[in-house]
């Protein structure tokens, strides 16, 4: 029997999105938006014109809850048949918030996938406890910086790395701009800097790691990661709004990589500016990055040159290491224009189980690089000790 | 000598991005906001620390003219050296609103590559005048469905998709929510339904074309896209929100392949919705669309389940036609709760070269969705006549 004889049976099992929705004053437009929402996401055709109750019973999204928020705000539960979502990170995204992201007022804040549905996705590899592990690293925060600016060429960033890493910097990343430019190419660059912090680890006995930037063409970015593997990178850096989502689950669960990686958050900033519509900043920058396999999530933190709260900071740490399914808690990554003076008030906000990245302003210190990575490391593990007795 | 032995000597050539900004009350800050810009989008380096006049005079972005358009807002011209676009589209998006995505009050409006930046990407392969040819249409507008609802199996698509081109749609895409669900299986369904979609060509001795949806885990796409072309597929679905613009590039540029594209916007809607930030109409529906060889660009049109003004329609029809480069005109393709009732006015206001996509509103007009399908297209040929007078 092929699947077009097949009646439609699906397993009733179903996965949970959690929305805001605005601009409705009452429960029942609030009711209808939500329903609008099941038929929206799933059949996108409409209800009257559904050819069986197969279909309408089992693929169409059910409101699960409704709750107010205060003024014409609620927040709806929707549950999705696991089988609409398939076994595709794509599709999964879709479903959640693919059409609906056109409309205004529609705003997603969670995602509960459950058992089944969870189980195709292996999320982090490493998370903060192998990162952890592959760092030695136990009692403090990890420090990450990265290699710019642009314009320097591979020698010169080479050079950067190794003070960097005899400074003690865990994670020393490329600037999420370094590509391949003809100016400072991959291969050199990458070659170059990944020799730099070899050497100073040998130096220190220090186990410094370095994550290039594999954010490519698409046909690019596994022969790129495969490289920066061959050169000795530590870890990879990656930027799932400019190369898509599942771009970077194919490189955490390639087995033959097994490296760590880091997500930057460029290109997907438009997503969570708009208070009503977009994606929460827990869902964006924790809970998809978890689900896609990021081991570290870069975010800009408040007080920096960006302009998160920090309420939003605190929903980006939440989603990163609250319990989510088999996932493990990843690091957040605060990051975005923050300076040496704040690493006290940054750890105490963030707790020690944070990466603090700090760029420019490493920069800024006078010209011995190393004393000033060193200074930033004593200052964390001060703030870290400090935190502990609090 | 190697790269790392040369002082930088970039070309000069720059190519050019349109923003606006806002909540910038003065001359003098919206200056200060546009420079703010040609920083993080290059060195994201503090000015006072970039360490030679080289990077400065050549890596950093100029702005290139700065103009009030009212109240606190400003358009600003800015120019980026083109090798630090590189070669390569992910690249190119991340200098054009990579990281001021996340802050609030820019907008990108447009762009503009010049010759040499340009001659790298070929952008759409077929375009308005590739797809008139493929199909044998010439004066009037495109028509184009999508075979739903989710949960009919293979078979059951196949014999609306057969209906459909026997009634002389000619563009039947997939939903694009049908992927690679057990309940539909992608290889199943379209073989199935690239062999209705030709059985009731031969039998016309019309030209339909069938699009599945290869929107898929990155993996998979270009396994999917030969798959399909080898069941006899006219064209490809891809949504770029969800796998990536430089996918969608990917595709296009495959001499192998050789299909139409047509573009969906899933996932995309977050980039418009604030009026401050995020990408224009034109730019994320209409360029960046024919950047990535899009021949044909689905967006949700003024008067359908989604919000879009008219203006913002018209814009999106401008970008994706206007001259620009040597890319192809696509096709605007209106959607989203489009009615039959509403073709004379949509090709009024879309003129005769668009795509109308009507989806379920083909199915409310009665049992015989053939002969729905041929008054949609009588009604199509009638009103693009009546036009051609105006």
């Amino acid at each position: 029997m092929t699947t077009q004889d097949r009646p439609l049976t699906l397993s009733g099992e179903r996965f949970a999105a959690v929305y805001h929705l605005a601009g409705a004053p009452t429960a029942a437009q609030a009711r209808q938006r939500a329903c609008d929402i099941c038929f929206e996401q799933t059949v996108e055709f409409p209800d009257e014109l559904i050819p069986s109750a197969a279909i309408r019973e089992q693929i169409v999204g059910q409101v699960a809850a409704l709750e107010p928020l205060g003024a014409d705000r609620w927040e709806a539960v929707i549950r999705y048949p696991v089988e609409v979502a398939g076994r595709e990170l794509t599709q999964l995204v879709n479903c959640l918030f693919g059409n609906i992201s056109i409309k205004p007022g529609i705003r997603l804040m969670g995602l509960d996938l459950g058992e089944s549905l969870g189980r195709l996705y292996r999320g982090p590899r490493f998370g903060q406890a192998g990162l952890r592990d592959l760092l030695g690293v136990r009692d403090r925060p990890l420090l990450c910086t990265a290699l710019k600016p642009m314009g320097l060429n591979p020698s010169e960033l080479a050079g950067l790395a190794y003070r960097l890493a005899l400074g003690g910097i865990d994670l020393i990343k490329d600037d999420h701009g370094l590509t391949d430019q003809g100016f400072c190419p991959f291969e050199e660059r990458v070659a170059r800097c990944g020799e730099a912090v070899a050497r100073a680890n040998r130096e220190t006995g220090g186990r410094s790691l370095y994550l290039p930037n594999v954010t490519a063409p698409a046909a690019e970015i596994a022969r790129r990661a495969r490289r920066a593997q061959g050169c000795g990178a530590g870890g990879l850096l990656f930027c799932p709004g400019l190369a898509g989502l599942d771009a970077m689950r194919a490189l955490a669960d390639d087995d033959t990589l097994a490296l760590p990686i880091l997500s930057h958050p460029a290109f997907q900033g438009s997503f969570t500016l708009h208070p009503d519509a977009g994606l929460g900043h827990g869902v964006l920058y924790g809970q998809l990055n978890r689900l896609a396999g990021a081991d570290a999530t870069i975010f800009p933190s408040y007080g920096g040159r960006f302009a998160f709260t920090p309420r939003e900071c605190r929903d980006i740490v939440d989603a990163a290491t609250r319990p989510m399914g088999a996932w493990r808690a990843i690091f957040p990554v605060p990051a975005g224009g923050m300076g040496l003076k704040r690493v006290p008030e940054l750890i105490g906000f963030y707790g020690r189980d944070c990466c603090l990245l700090i760029g420019g302003d490493l920069h800024a210190q006078g010209q011995d690089l190393t004393a000033t990575c060193r200074g930033f490391l004593e200052a964390a593990k001060a703030a870290a000790s400090a935190a502990r007795w609090k």
